[in-house]
């Protein structure tokens, strides 16, 4: 989040969204949102979405996800839009869109599923939640 | 390739290795190779394979990828193998594999398969390729 | 979907419903919908999406497809939602869902994306189309 | 398997190979073997190839899987692999392909990934399970 710039735009119960904001750091050579970026952010954004459901300190941890990419990433900002399809004890499953934002349109970037797997509090990645 | 920090390790026809040596940057808060480093170098060495079995001066745009993160991205440097499965006039299919490499281990970090397009020279993105 | 069995419930554009009817053919060893079944009626309902905005003859063949199976397939029949989310010359995306349904209650079995390609009339094939 | 018509041709220690004859009930119009058919074959490779790694009396069930469908399905059976890449204690990610072969020739008809979790004896699904 920190190296990547982004910000949360909206916490619900199942959905967050996430802001990412143009920086030369995260576009690639034609002046559009990196997929790395696309990625990344919309990866962050499904974890959260996941982790709001969660009553006590387990941690969250991406099993895999999938992600096509639909239109380059222009726009004043990216908008990550992770939410809860399927909520479950070891098992979470997100969609995840992005969307394209500047003053007068709105493009959908990526869209993509992702699975999570509820780790214990202090778990140290997949390989321990596995 | 810049904002990650990656470099190429190694490339033959249909088979790019990218190595993300580890920084601060590039990591989460456990000290592990973010998911959005990991993805972010995978999908580069996919769409570089690809590339490698053009002819012309053709581009490559990723379609759509998937990613299964199979241990924490842990070690000095990632190694990302991009390995061309089907080539095509249109479509390409690579399968992509992330390391975690350090001294005494090599540790299997995240498997895949990416689906890309071949765009016209200058094409602008998968918006203008499909 | 003869095979299958199979029925067409809704077509709009850009998006088609299909039903399958339970029955033995269909089902694993506990009584479910059996996976395969559950992937070809999304993956078929997806195809027929797609085709609903296609103005002439193109066929159209699926390039790859993702489904997370979120709840056993049980009920009187499957509804498996094909939905394109993006449309285009060449490819198409569509969201798949599909849901178990019987007189009380209706349940979310599975969701996914679909990459599609257009194939010329009398196309034979992915091979022939990329 | 039943409805299928598929046989066990290989089982190792996390490997399964599978064999699907040709059958018109399992081709489409083109006369080649329909995608229901090798993504079931494909799953219900991967299932087993999991298992095969169990000691004791679990089942397993598929969490999620993606398939790129690379070559028509043709040839006098299609031989389905499910290796297991990952295992785990809960969960176990398997690569997936599929050939469609004949005398002369084999074709490589479909790659993917897919990810399973362990239930317990007697689980009811991924409901259940996760």
């Amino acid at each position: 989040m920190n190296h990547l710039g982004a910000e949360i735009a909206e916490i619900a119960a199942g959905q967050v969204i996430l802001r990412l904001p143009f920086r030369p750091e995260v576009t690639q050579h034609h002046g559009y949102f990196h997929a790395g970026a696309t990625s990344a952010v919309a990866d962050t954004a499904g974890g959260f979405a996941a982790y709001t459901l969660f009553a006590d300190e387990s941690s969250v941890l991406t099993v895999e996800f999938k992600l096509n990419l639909l239109n380059p990433g222009q726009g004043d900002y990216l908008e990550a839009v992770g939410r809860v399809v399927k909520p479950g004890r070891t098992l979470t499953v997100c969609q995840l869109d992005v969307w394209g934002v500047s003053a007068d349109r709105r493009v959908h970037v990526a869209t993509g599923v992702q699975t999570l797997i509820r780790a214990k509090p202090h778990g140290q990645g997949a390989a321990a939640a596995s």
